[in-house]
C-alpha cells in the first residue's frame, strides 16, 4: 500500500562537533520518503527550486519512490542551516531560506489520489488540510507539526488534528500543544482533539506511544558514536509509517512494531551526516538492528 | 540472603508543586531498607540523632530490617530541606544540615558481617570501603556516589570502584566520572574502572545498564501524577537489590529483571511524600506493575 507523503526537501548546512556539512540533501520529506521505501511505495509532494538538480535527485531513483509531485519552482531551495552543541542535545538555528518553500501550495497528481496511507509533514496546518482534501479515501492519516504553528495557528492546527489518526511530535510540543506537563495527561488532552494515538518523540530517551490500547515505550538504540541528528524524526516518521503500510493494518501490536521501526531507522539517520547512512542501509541491517532492539529491552517475567 | 545497607536516615523537608512536607523521615537507606524488604532481610548501617524517636522508627518495624547496626548520637539528626521546580524535573536544595552525619563513621555489627550482599549508599568512599573491610566474603557489593565525591575525592573514589560490582549513579554522574558525554563510551569507561555492571538511572528517561552481555533498557513508568521524587533513585536501588538477593543469582537475565523491580518500586516512592506510598504497599501490587512494565515494552518480533 502507497504513502503519499508532503513536506520539505531542501539543502541542509549542518556543523557538529564532528565536521560540517556544506548544502546537502535535507528536508523532512527526503528523509521520511526514503525511509519508508524500505517498506512500501511512497508517494512524495514538495517543491524544489531551480538550483536542484540530478544530483540531489539521484538519492530518490532507484528506489520506489515516485516523484511526480514533485514540483519545480523557479528560485532557490529551501535552505537551512545550523549548528549542534557539543553534546548534540542543542542546536542553533544559523539561517533558515524558505525560498520557493515558502509559497508551496501542495498540488496532489491524479495518480495519487488513491493513496492510503498519507502522512502530513510540517507545513502550515491548512495546508495539511488542502492535502487532505484530494486525497479520496486515506486509511490512515498520521501527521507531524511544530512549535511555530502550536503557538501561531492554533485553530487551524486544531482543524487539521480533528482529520488526524496519529500525530507524531516531540515531548516538548506535545506538553506545548496539551498545555499539560506531565505526559500522560498531555496524551490524553492531545487525543481528545482527534488523533486516536500519539507518538512522542524523545529523542535520545527514546519514543512514548499513546493509544486507545494503552502507552508503549521503546528506548532509542544506544549508539556509542551519534554524528548527526539532523532528519532523525523524520527518518522515524518514514520508518513507522513504512512499516505500518507494508503490514496493512494499525492494531496495537502493528503500531509497537512500527514504533520499533521507526526507531531502528533512526538510529542509522544519525550515524553519518544527510542521508548518507539511508542510502547505503540495506534491508538485512534493518532486521538485524530491529532485533537489536528486542534484545535491549527483553526481560523476563516475575 | 541478607543484604547490609550503609547509607543515610535523615529528616526531609520537601516542597513541590503540589504540596510541602515537614521534617518527615528521609534519607538513602531509609527509602532502600523498606523497598528492598520486600524481597530480603536488610541490615541496616546509619547514624541517627536523639531527636530521632519512636515515631520515625516505626517505618522500619514490622519489616524484616535489622535495626541493630542504626547508631544512636547525641545531636540533630541530618536534615535536608529543598524545593522542586514546577515541572519536579529540577530541585534547589534550601539548606544540608549534615549534624551527626557529619560525623558518621560506619561501624558494623559482627552479626552483620556474613551479609553476602552489600549496598554502599552515597557516603565518602574511603567510609564505603571502610564498610567492606568489616564484612567477611560479600557475595555482590553495589555502591551509589554523587558528584560531590566525583570531583572532590576521586582517588578515594576509584579505589572503592575497584572493589565494586555495580554502580548505580544518574547519568550526569556517569558523564562526569567517565570524562564522555556519550553514555556507551561513559560505561566503558566507568566498567574498567572495576565494577561489571553499571546502571544508569535518567529519572522519567527510566534506565541503563551496561554489562558483559550487552546493554539494557527500561523505561520510567508512564504516571499520571508524580507527587514527589525523592528518594526515587534509593528506592529503585533497595528494590534492585533486594530482587538479586531473592534470587540468589546475578546473572545477566536476573540483572535485568531486578532494573524492572527497581523501576517498579521507584514508580510507587513518587506518587507521595517521604515513604508514605512504600509503607503501604503490597506484594501484589508490586508484582501487578511489574507485569505492567512488561506490557509496557512489550513488541513482537518481525
Amino acid at each position: 500500500m502507497s504513502i503519499l507523503v508532503v513536506g520539505s526537501v531542501a539543502f541542509d548546512t549542518v556543523e557538529t562537533p564532528f565536521g560540517r556539512a556544506e548544502r546537502v540533501l535535507g528536508g523532512s520529506a527526503s528523509f521520511f520518503s526514503v525511509a519508508a521505501s524500505f517498506f512500501a511505495p511512497v508517494r512524495l509532494v514538495a517543491v524544489v527550486g531551480s538550483d536542484f538538480g540530478d544530483a540531489q535527485l539521484k538519492a530518490f531513483r532507484g528506489r520506489d519512490i515516485d516523484l511526480t509531485g514533485l514540483e519545480r519552482a523557479d528560485g532557490p531551495s529551501f535552505h537551512w542551516e545550523g549548528r549542534y552543541s557539543y553534546d548534540l542535545n542543542s542546536r542553533d538555528t544559523i539561517r533558515t531560506d524558505l525560498n520557493v518553500f515558502e509559497s508551496f501550495a501542495p498540488k496532489i497528481p491524479a495518480s495519487y489520489r488513491d493513496s492510503e496511507h498519507v502522512f502530513l509533514g510540517n507545513i502550515h496546518p491548512k495546508l495539511q488540510r488542502e492535502v487532505l482534501d484530494q486525497v479520496d479515501r486515506p486509511r490512515l492519516v498520521a501527521c507531524d507539526t511544530m512549535n511555530f504553528w502550536i503557538s501561531g495557528a492554533p485553530e487551524e492546527l486544531r482543524a487539521t488534528l480533528a482529520r488526524v489518526d496519529i500525530l507524531l511530535i516531540n515531548d516538548g510540543e506535545a506538553r506545548e500543544l496539551s498545555g499539560e506537563w506531565n505526559l500522560v495527561k498531555a496524551a490524553r488532552a492531545i487525543r481528545a482533539m482527534g488523533p486516536r494515538a500519539l507518538v512522542v518523540k524523545k529523542g535520545e530517551h527514546g519514543v512514548l506511544m499513546f493509544s486507545e490500547d494503552g502507552s508503549f515505550a521503546a528506548p532509542a538504540f544506544p549508539l556509542e558514536d551519534v554524528f548527526d541528528p539532523t532528519g532523525a524524526g523524520d527518518t522515524f516518521a518514514g520508518g513507522f509509517m513504512g512499516f505500518l503500510a507494508s503490514r496493512r493494518s494499525a492494531d496495537d501490536a502493528t503500531l509497537r512494531r512500527a514504533v520499533v521501526m521507526g526507531s531502528t531507522l533512526a538510529s542509522f539517520c544519525v550515524e553519518a551526516f544527510s542521508l548518507d547512512r539511508l542510502l547505503r542501509l540495506t534491508r538485512t541491517e534493518i532486521d538485524e538492528r530491529y532485533g537489536l532492539f528486542k534484545r535491549l529491552t527483553h526481560f523476563e517475567p516475575l
